[in-house]
């Protein structure tokens, strides 16, 4: 197994090696801060030693394969309901391995697997629930608490889609929740329907969950080696730390020098959601106490085209980490044309991916020219693997970084004031007081 | 015809009365500059009456439709060759228009229009040449010069493939080119193939082409009303354009009272298309001379998950502007249950966007209470007539913004600096020396 690989190099024209050592001597302290689980929020580090008990647990693996399967015998589609934590994990990793024109060709062997409950879009449900009208469909819900908005009002709607067209027996087959261990409002409905249920573990945060059940069932039911993207994640787990070191303490010598905004980049339109869910590790673990690194991200060289002269000639207050493939799946050859109306013969014969790494390498030297530092991300191949790796280097590094901040990484105080809003706005039981304070207000 | 909104009243947390008024003064002028075009890059204000001269000019309108309605009959699918301005505008609004599931579904009365060009994705050429195998498919290839490397390599894969699976005439009849009226690799090359054409108008720049066949054609191929969309245009073209005006002054306020990003924020996934158009007609308009407001977008409510943390508590540099559409297309109303085990029953019997819109309110709260100025443009139906205003009040509104800021609105000085890199690197003819100084840095 090969490894990614963090090179730090281009920032060196913002940032000096005194800077980024200095950096490295913080961020040792903070990686062991994470790993003896002496910082706060230290009863969410669940995420730090899961991939390698994970791989002495067989019988999880097990259970979510042999499900994954049933479901798969059963459904044409599988309707995956969650959101936040529990939808960026498993859709950046199925968008990454995917084919991407899946969604156009006829079904094939394993079931589609579509996301609901990750918005509260009425005409999202509507077109959804006219999509799987008569379909061979199932259900995977995944909710802590089985009373997130968002995704319980989609599975009150599909539940009742399902019940309806396939019968109560046939649907409680069909669905399978992941949810908290004993509480809440999904536990007991999954106990009452008879539906089968995996465990999202109380020491696991949200956005660290695409090794849990969470991710690896979806991930399952679409067909992809979980075994292989836990084991690139175990691979990570052992090694050195090095990378994640490095990438930690590079990102907060460059913020401390004034660059407040992150631009994840790639070169390859399959890893748009990864960097979604980046987005969600990076922003919430860090946002915090008026401070934190603004996460953005831009497809390459789609937004080239759109975002790249900001990029190129905006505020000097932004850095870009490129993730970088180094080798394509496929092979399409650039071919000769006798008459080069379009004047291209000078790349015939080349593989496209040799014109993409062109582009890469002189994006990078045109905008480091132009006062934006730049960190690179090697990935060896766009795998179960390598994603695997990815996945913890990224989680490693938040930790490490959100200590080296002075934050808490592993809350996320500030997502219940809308909710609290919306539910007093709602009239929702309980939050009587709220909503009699809401009303007061919005009627000055 | 309604008319979409402007609401800035929760910015007045963050800026006066007095600065907006300011504000608005300079706005005045700056919309004087571009309705007289006597500021800078005023031989790209093409698209500032586009609207009113498209509709006294039917016979260029019926000439889309009649070719959209020749590649209809022949092919089931269209492959839209573009990047950047020549891409994101048809990519929007055929998000806006379209079922979210249309993919999934079978072809139905018009073709498909799926996007290549945009990107130099090697798996993503192979797994599009994969699809198209044997498939009724014409092109629409747009390209002012015809030598944008992106298009130009999808041009050349695809027209290949065409010709191979279709013989020469009917790939010719299956080819439309939208490029320059006299000049440049593809004009030469529909001169010699016989390709049906449009044309670019030379003072209209790529991120304000939507408006013209570039967006028109695709749109059409898809089966949308070309004519609401110019005429909802047409309407904002025509209105006294306080709107744009005050959009203008707020931001630039705001921007100089020290908010650096705009996130631009939608509740309807549809949108999501839209925020990446009008990420490059700001970024690009604006981001120059080491200034301009950081353009970014979300999807709320799935984004409150993810970068909600970072916008309610993160550094206090932000502002939002939210585009809120106020009726659904389709009707989803919650159901009751009698076990209510998901404690859903307090919002049964209401429409799923009734909740949206709550959380729309709550979260607009939230984030103005936590220091996000916010401003509102309600939008009254995601259809053509609406989105066609909201196109052109985001162009209007740019040139005011970008002359405000003492920016050229209207060049991108800084895109072609990674294209001189890249072409170096490539050893493109007419490059040479480019390549040798190029190559010489790399060996250092």
């Amino acid at each position: 197994m090969k490894q990614i690989k963090v090179d730090i190099t281009d920032t060196l024209s913002a940032i000096t090696r005194a800077d980024i050592d200095a950096a490295m001597t913080e961020a040792r302290q903070s990686l062991e801060t994470v790993d003896t689980g002496s910082g706060a929020g230290n009863d969410f580090l669940g995420w730090n030693h899961l991939p390698s008990q994970l791989l002495a647990d067989n019988a999880l693996i097990e259970r979510i394969e042999e499900t994954a399967k049933r479901l798969a015998e059963k459904c044409k589609v599988v309707v995956c309901i969650g959101i936040g934590g529990s939808y960026l994990g498993a859709k950046a990793v199925l968008e990454a391995l995917s084919d991407t024109f899946a969604p156009y060709r006829p079904e094939s062997g394993h079931p589609r697997v579509i996301f609901a409950g990750q918005n509260i879009g009425e005409d999202y449900l509507y077109e959804l629930m006219d999509y799987l009208h008569g379909k061979e469909f199932g259900i995977i819900v995944i909710s802590k608490s089985g009373t997130t908005t968002e995704p319980a009002i989609a599975f009150r709607l599909l539940k009742d889609q399902l019940v309806k067209e396939q019968g109560a027996e046939k649907a409680a087959e069909r669905i399978v929740a992941v949810t908290d261990a004993k509480r809440g409002a999904l536990r007991s409905m999954s106990d009452t329907e008879g539906y089968t249920t995996f465990v999202i573990p109380d020491n696991v945060g949200g956005r660290f969950s695409v090794l849990t059940p969470v991710g690896l069932l979806p991930i399952a039911c679409a067909g992809f080696d979980i075994r292989a993207l836990i084991a690139g994640a175990a691979a990570m787990e052992a090694s050195d730390q090095t990378d994640s070191l490095l990438y930690a303490a590079t990102r907060n010598a460059l913020y401390r020098s004034g660059k407040k905004t992150e631009i994840l980049v790639n070169f390859c339109p399959k890893l748009h959601y990864f960097g979604e869910w980046w987005k969600q590790l990076y922003g919430e673990s860090e946002g915090k106490d008026n401070k934190g690194i603004f996460p953005a991200s831009v497809d390459f060289t789609t937004d080239l085209h759109s975002m790249g002269q900001w990029i190129q000639q905006g505020e000097r207050t932004i850095f870009e980490t490129v993730l970088s493939v180094e080798t394509p799946e496929h092979e399409v050859v650039i071919p000769t044309d006798n008459d080069n109306l379009d004047g291209l013969n000078f790349i015939a014969g080349k593989r496209v991916d040799e014109v993409n790494k062109m582009a890469e390498l002189g994006t990078k030297m045109a905008h480091v020219d132009g006062g934006v530092p730049n960190m690179r991300i090697t990935i060896p191949a766009l795998n179960e693997t390598y994603l695997g790796q990815l996945i913890y280097f990224f989680e490693k590094a938040v930790g490490i970084s959100g200590y080296m901040l002075g934050v808490n990484p592993f809350d996320q105080p500030g997502v219940e004031a809308y909710k609290r809003n919306m539910f007093a706005l709602l009239a929702k039981p309980g939050y009587e007081k709220d909503t009699e304070a809401i009303n007061a207000r919005l009627a000055r």
